[in-house]
């Protein structure tokens, strides 16, 4: 593939200082309607060490408005940064809607610098790839333009160069040891390369090689290839973004009634509810340690319909649990940086850290429910949120995260029993908005997303826990059952 | 101090049985109100190893609500965190408004473990009780409830429940390698321990002393210690605070023209400035290398009249400063996490990590300028700001931190001719909004809160400079003059 690149390709001087006022002039007002219009924008460089990644990203940013943009730099991940699925740190910086990010060098390092020194195994590669491609098709999805550049040298231009740096104090510490052993790896650089590009080359997130021997064509045809994605974004502004949902979705006659299966009224006596949930706590308190000493992350979600009872549930299985080992997430509307970014982003931030267990009152499955049925999201972003939900448990679910997921389930009858029980109880009467009450006007639109839910995103490998709960002793005592089996079953499995 | 603690203090069981359902209760009831008022609590245990901290939480939070605490333990700190400023990663951590942060382990273990182990100084100790002094005079005139447990045992009763740790296998990690150098060192502790009680307690977040023997005691103790604290806070919810400016303020007769010493009318000719402007930037080029090799933090923090070229100088000083080792922080209205925190959070959590450039384009000095103007804050809110300011860049300086700050002063004239060309020129009017002409309104109240914050705000070692910004030529050229020469002197200083 490579060998095709013709590297010989140059422009003249005169012609650059003609030509890279005029296009930086044009970068600057596309730059301002792309803020404008709240695009966000990824442009990642890869390429040979020393073919020029930092000065070309230098003369790309000189004219442009600085509060615009934001230039990361890849390094090896930080020993807090390994705690988490790979792609976390990634995730952390994406742009906020209207904002570029330059990344120099990228999540590409995985297949390249971390590939050639087997830090990654053979068989990961592939599931590496399907991150990636997932990782950026649900940027692209949510708005993202996403530009790739490879700049190309060849191994002798690299030696020439290295030797050039070395020779001047001023430059000679930007000779790294891993620059020098790529060098001796070209080859085999080569081919982890050309997979790369082969593998992750897609139309919502496209490479660009650039024939990098000529500073100037570099420069010129890096300008160029921005120029045109902007273009070719703000043209199609309000055409919709061009990625289609990839889970086809049943007939509506194909649904089945999965919640029509649940017998709600399972019961338990109070007495044997304190012996069980006692026996269930010491067990989980002893567990909780094993997390912490095994260093397993563990995430687990509580959905359910308003005064399911998600919180008392919760309150049952952080009883006894060593406060310092899990930390409880309420969901509630997105605000500040999480809401100018992908809805996922702040799911990801808060992700638990290995040896650590997070729980999350309502989840990312807000998605699916919530603002499905208020309109809150549009068909087509709910409808790909499945994928993207299942997607996103993969990759977790592959880092050694223990996933469990809860729908706590109660009657249309039980929950008006509930709300009238709370406006009569002060103390509870505060836990009652008429938010809860417009919510249960809509209880049909939800039973429909939640059966959708249910059948979609409920695998083999994390399957939906339905929680009979319209008697809160049951309810308590399936969820710690249920924590208490699966944690069981996970930590002795190593 | 300490030997006068008697430690033969205990309860009953039967007593402490009926006693803890109704604190827990109590304190359950207090959570909620806290929660209502908005309230943000800091509950820090300290304490022997072995005295119980862990156990004492986990009794105390068994029966709150989950969503409304955060427990925080606190170990040394990752290699992340020492690239900031040492009370950084306690800033991160703050309460929320409203919310119960507990930390297990705290601060103090800069005076305690890290000041035994000698990684602090001697002549670093009382820095380090000025910078935490200052941090919690901070939250509490923000409105926190402190509370501080010191957990006493003697090293014999600390002796013998190590002993009993080791003999278990399931307890046995949980003494570490750090408490038995503790044990061993006592007495040395004890030193360091009554020196920190001394010179911490304070008014507004003030120390108890738990006699830690006997564990039904120690519990009982800290859930009325908890309770006291909340209702004495929520009995004095609208009284204020009870924390006074730390500053007095001068009267209005002693307030000196600062700006009117300053001719707005410098100017530089297009060949002058050209010249100089590139020399200027070759030498801040190279600086920024030497800012990252040195790994010295810089903020630098841009405020000015509307229209004064804030954005056109940080783009001149941008311009060939390599990428990758700056960031540009545009500060508007706080949003998300930043909204519901001290004012100080979000700058904190921006703060430049060592070897980075942070540019503010505008700042904290938010607080006693629009802030104060437009009354988004109480007058003793700004008040005290000042002290808060200057506490806080004393805090950033010391760690390191190159601090340079930046007032672009125009003419009122000047000004309103910039308006009008903006109005005119329609690539610019996006620049330009109706905010901008209510602010000019107000030009006499600004004009007086900037004199006030020139004045307390500008120290010998922290100084504004005023950029006459009239001429934008001459404004670039001066920006990037003070620059240059602050970062020759501070880098060759070493």
């Amino acid at each position: 593939m490579l060998e095709q690149i013709d590297l010989k390709q140059s422009l003249d001087k005169a012609e650059y200082v003609t030509l890279l006022p005029r296009l930086q002039q044009k970068l600057y007002d596309l730059h301002h309607d792309i803020f404008e219009a709240r695009i966000p924008v990824v442009a990642a460089f890869e390429g040979w060490a020393a073919a020029g990644k930092g000065s070309t990203i230098q003369t790309l940013v000189e004219r442009l408005d600085p509060r615009g943009f934001r230039v990361v730099p890849i390094t090896p991940p930080r020993t807090a940064e390994t705690h988490y699925p790979w792609l976390w740190r990634f995730w952390q910086k994406i742009p906020a809607y209207g904002q570029m990010v330059i990344f120099d060098t990228s999540w590409y390092r995985r297949v390249l610098i971390d590939r050639i020194k087997k830090e990654v195994r053979r068989r990961e590669i592939q599931n590496i790839f399907e991150d990636i491609k997932d990782f950026e098709s649900q940027l692209a999805a949510d708005g993202a333009v996403i530009i790739k550049f490879w700049m190309h040298i060849s191994k002798k231009e690299q030696a020439q160069r290295f030797k050039k740096l070395l020779k001047k104090e001023l430059t000679s510490w930007q000779v790294t040891d891993e620059d020098a052993a790529q060098h001796k790896a070209y080859d085999d650089y080569l081919v982890a390369v050309e997979e790369m590009l082969a593998r992750t080359d897609m139309p919502h997130a496209p490479w660009t090689i650039i024939e990098a021997t000529d500073r100037y064509f570099t420069r010129i045809k890096v300008f160029q290839t921005l120029i045109s994605a902007f273009e070719a974004r703000l043209a199609k502004r309000s055409a919709g973004f061009g990625v289609t949902a990839l889970v086809p979705l049943p007939s509506e006659g194909s649904r089945s009634p999965v919640l029509g299966q649940h017998d709600l009224n399972q019961r338990l006596t109070r007495e044997a509810y304190q012996n069980q949930i006692n026996l269930l706590q010491n067990k989980l308190h002893i567990l909780g340690y094993e997390v912490y000493q095994q260093k397993r992350p563990v995430a687990m979600i509580f959905e359910g319909w308003d005064a399911a009872g998600k919180g008392g549930a919760i309150k049952r299985l952080t009883a006894k649990l060593d406060p310092r080992g899990y930390i409880v997430h309420s969901i509630a509307a997105p605000s500040g940086d999480d809401k100018v970014r992908h809805y996922l982003y702040r799911f990801w931030r808060r992700l638990p850290e290995a040896g650590q267990i997070a729980i999350f009152d309502r989840s990312w499955y807000g998605r699916v429910l919530v603002e499905r049925v208020e309109g809150f999201c549009t068909e087509s972003e709910w409808k790909r949120a499945y994928s993207e939900i299942n997607q996103f448990e993969r990759q977790i679910e592959q880092f050694g995260t223990i996933l469990i997921k809860f729908w706590l389930h109660i009657s249309q009858v039980e929950q008006l029993k509930r709300f009238q029980e709370r406006e009569q109880l002060n103390y509870k009467a505060w836990k009652l908005t008429d938010e809860d009450w417009r919510n249960r006007g809509k209880w049909q639109d939800y039973e429909r997303a939640l059966e959708d839910m249910l059948l979609k995103t409920s695998t083999h490998l994390i399957p939906w826990t339905i929680v009979e709960a319209n008697d809160k002793l049951h309810a308590r005592v399936k969820v710690l059952k249920t924590v208490v089996d699966k944690l069981e079953y996970e930590l002795k499995k190593e």
